[in-house]
């Protein structure tokens, strides 16, 4: 039985997704396709435009047979955690026999011999490395020098764009652990990842979220994404949630925040007083060391107090359609890690699950839904019978 | 030269407080009148209805020479920590003569008897309390049955009322000073501290807060008071901020904050779900054990993340007409407490004083003042010059 493994975050669930997932199966000759989904934040740190489970219920509505939340310290992190996370809990279900993802340029072949270098770190890589981080560069940059030096400028190239971040770094993901998941590529078809005009039905989930009016954005979502659209919550009272978590932090507890390294907490302390909006504040403290993305994860990290954790995996539930049930009968036989349906069950909750829930309590507060009804205690999987 | 302290909220400053203040003066024949005031939260557990900028600006001009801040972790705290700091602090300056303060019934001789028995505490007062504890009484039940045995049905009746049970605590905290201010209880004029009908041309702080319309309440105050009443900033995203705290925070971490005993943190952190408001809240949670007021001060210090403290002591000016700028030059001879005009430009700030400046910076993002303009590190005292 071939099983389609995914990473994504449906923010939200539109025609390209679609397309990525339809092609993927085929390419795969997939059974059945699993889906890794960012929780209520996404890795830009921002909260999702709907939350978890309304978006793990139109993943399932529009095909995927199970989906599995990325832990909240993997999702709202750098792409290197994120695709760790994601190809750590697809590896470890046991089942899964193909991962597919997308790609902007390049072949798989070329992004394969970066994800080879940086996965294998050979000492000339490491020392050409340091030798350009010796003279001022950013982490990013020397990685990109290096590659250049060792690859050639076109494998620098396409070491860039975000997609092909990402697509690297599952492959590193897929060396790193020796296994043997087959990476399959699917070329993003229609506009690239910042774009904001539609080619065609499709238009990029950035586009959807802050571009169109709310008619127009339904021609680019599949049926059941165009019924929940308009019931997306209210995330504009997030500034100042992050604004009271900055203000209560302390210098010392601040330095301790995951992504942040030397020096941020006196800047973002200051920042904070004189921002009147979260992108102005993320304006205001980013820098060549500090990128944007970076300064918007630090803020969401510091909100749910994440600091430095001992990576571990594990198989939360959000939703499943009938052929995803079985699919978990089969996991729960092979898995190497825990497959968490009901966190009231379990005897012992993995730590990182804590930051999951406390990040389904603050979108729920932040959306003003039910803190009980809606809490990550409370709520059960959707599954769907008859699909 | 005779100096007259007073420990207030001014929360707002109104005819009752004005009253209090003239017939100290003058039966302490002071030369001029210094307040040790909360600052913006109030021993209720509450954001105050006006800044504490503002708040002793019109105390100033409503006839007291200065204002000092009662730092947070005194003001936010029971009866006996609120006394402990402003008799602390006014016993600190050196050059305090007198103490005014309201009382409800009975004679100063009654209530110091009984600030004898509290402050020296006896063995038998320790015996008869501890007796009472292990019957299953709460703490404050217990103490009101070890007066009545020691001292008579009357006294324990004197030692329930709002403001006696403060007045006896300044009482007790002088006798613990071995201070030689000299205390002065001036009868409450009007309503009792929960009544909500005017009498005469005074009204309760409380019914002004809560109880008037706008145009009414101006009939309550002095003139400077009605001029700043209008623009008192909203503070009703307080409970959004609380509930934040309360997902936030970890149960062991919640059973560090100061009013925290055992036990609550399970309770808090259930209830937090099902409370539509404050009040709901604080409903649900309170007991015996933990009384209204109790709850409403563990919020607000969770908000402000106190745990337990040691009790230091400083003069933080807020507003100074010009009788106490000279006092304040008369007290930096004589002071045995460091006296701060300005906490820049302070080498060693008390780490108490964080709570304050915190505390400024949380009432600023729920009012939606200035985070720059208004906060403590930028705000300069009001001086009142001509007075």
């Amino acid at each position: 039985m071939n099983v389609l493994g995914i990473i994504a975050e449906y923010n939200p669930f539109h025609n390209g997704h679609l397309y990525h997932l339809e092609e993927c199966v085929k390419r795969a000759g997939a059974d059945a396709a699993v889906a890794v989904m960012s929780g209520n934040f996404t890795q830009r740190g921002e909260p999702a435009m709907m939350d978890k489970w309304t978006r793990s219920r139109l993943a399932v509505q529009c095909g995927v047979d199970l989906v599995l939340e990325l832990p909240f310290a993997f999702a709202v992190n750098s792409a290197e955690h994120f695709a760790k996370g994601g190809v750590g809990i697809l590896s470890g279900l046991g089942c899964v026999t193909h991962l597919g993802f997308g790609g902007e340029q390049g072949t798989l072949e070329e992004l394969d011999a970066i994800a080879e270098l940086l996965a294998k770190a050979p000492s000339e890589y490491q020392q050409t490395l340091k030798e350009f981080l010796g003279n001022g560069d950013s982490y990013p940059k020397a990685r990109e020098k290096t590659v250049e030096r060792m690859l050639g400028k076109r494998a620098a190239e396409l070491s860039l764009s975000p997609n092909n971040i990402l697509a690297i770094e599952y492959l590193k993901q897929l060396k790193t652990l020796d296994s043997s998941i087959i990476p399959i590529m699917v070329n993003r078809k229609g506009p690239g990842y910042f774009d904001q005009r539609p080619v065609g039905k499709i238009a990029s989930a950035m586009a959807i979220r802050r571009q169109m009016d709310k008619q127009r954005r339904m021609d680019y979502v599949p049926p059941p994404v165009k019924a929940a659209l308009p019931k997306a919550g209210d995330t504009s009272g997030y500034f100042q949630l992050v604004r009271s978590a900055v203000l209560r932090c302390r210098e010392a507890e601040l330095a301790k925040i995951f992504s942040v390294g030397e020096g941020l907490e006196h800047k973002l302390k200051k920042q904070i007083r004189t921002s009147g909006s979260l992108e102005e504040l993320v304006e205001a403290v980013s820098s060549k060391r500090y990128p944007k993305a970076r300064i918007r994860r630090i803020l969401c990290q510091l909100l749910m107090g994440l600091t430095a954790f001992e990576p571990v995996f594990y198989a939360r539930v959000l939703a499943a359609g009938e052929k995803g049930t079985r699919l978990l009968r089969e996991a729960k036989k092979k898995s190497g890690i825990p497959i968490i349906t009901n966190i009231n069950k379990e005897a012992h909750l993995p730590d990182l699950l804590s930051y999951d829930t406390l990040s389904g309590d603050i979108y729920n507060l932040l959306t003003g839904h039910d803190l009980y009804e809606q809490c990550d205690q409370v709520k059960r999987p959707y599954i769907e019978v008859g699909k």
